[in-house]
């Protein structure tokens, strides 16, 4: 599979995680952080102090909060550097807990195969709007595989008058 | 359908709410709270205001930690009353948004037809292990259709010594 370089900047990058932290309550809650933008995909991490469960390690809700808003900065990030403006908004999401992470987490999120970004680009330029499919996957530092993963679908709308 | 009555005092609801409030950091973020528990469902709310996203409405992660919360609350609650002490878990779950909520949330959660409280528990029982399905719901103050709704798989395993 060919990636595509992308072309957004560290400042740009710092830019989204400034936004999130203040719009986004639980993502500061969360501690939640995003390291790069590279090949239509983005990597992020989170303690796990902040997002522990009564058993001590990494609540489910935290789990699927976290690969959500990696799914939902990855589209951001493609409207960016495709200086389009758009709302963007989760439709729905399939997760599944694999096994229990008791360490700080790494995650990772891309597009699914089925809306490349040119695709999914070409049709919110086209039709002003467009769905794009998103793969999420959290894991512990001492893992080797993934301990969840989400499949999501996002939904971006241009706003007015950005249609050709 | 018939309904079970459920024994659960009020008490029993405060201390669970007091021990997730202790346990789970996200929990008292987003300030999740258990309102009731009967029929074998249970009921919450959480305000808007700690849970918003960049457009001011309520953040998808909020909205599917919330339902999952709700989840795992009525799994416990259930345990409680049937005196069973078990470790309890999210294996999957499936969330659909439907429409952007405005204003402080409700929640409900109950147990799928395909998993009735006397089969799940019977089955924890004689085999250490059981899945209850469980179906969740938000919400907004003004809706009067489902925002979002959450299906999951819940599994409990009991804690050694007590398989019949």
């Amino acid at each position: 599979m060919a990636f595509r370089m992308n072309m957004i900047t560290d400042k740009r990058l710092q830019t989204l995680q400034d936004s999130i932290e203040h719009d986004i309550p639980l993502a500061r809650c969360m501690q939640w952080t995003l390291l790069a933008f590279a090949h239509d995909s983005v990597r992020a991490c989170m303690p796990l102090a902040p997002n522990i469960n009564d058993k001590q390690c990494a609540f489910g809700g935290s789990l699927v909060s976290a690969m959500t808003l990696c799914g939902w900065s990855l589209i951001h990030l493609l409207l960016d550097e495709a200086m389009l403006q758009a709302e963007v908004f989760v439709a729905d999401s399939h997760v599944r807990y694999m096994t229990p992470v008791w360490t700080d987490m790494q995650l990772t999120a891309q597009l699914s195969a089925e809306t490349p970004a040119d695709y999914f680009l070409d049709r919110l330029r086209t039709r002003g709007a467009a769905r794009a499919a998103v793969t999420a996957h959290v894991r512990g530092a001492d893992q080797s595989t993934d301990a969840a993963s989400l499949t999501a679908q996002f939904v971006a709308k241009l706003t007015a008058g950005e249609v050709k």
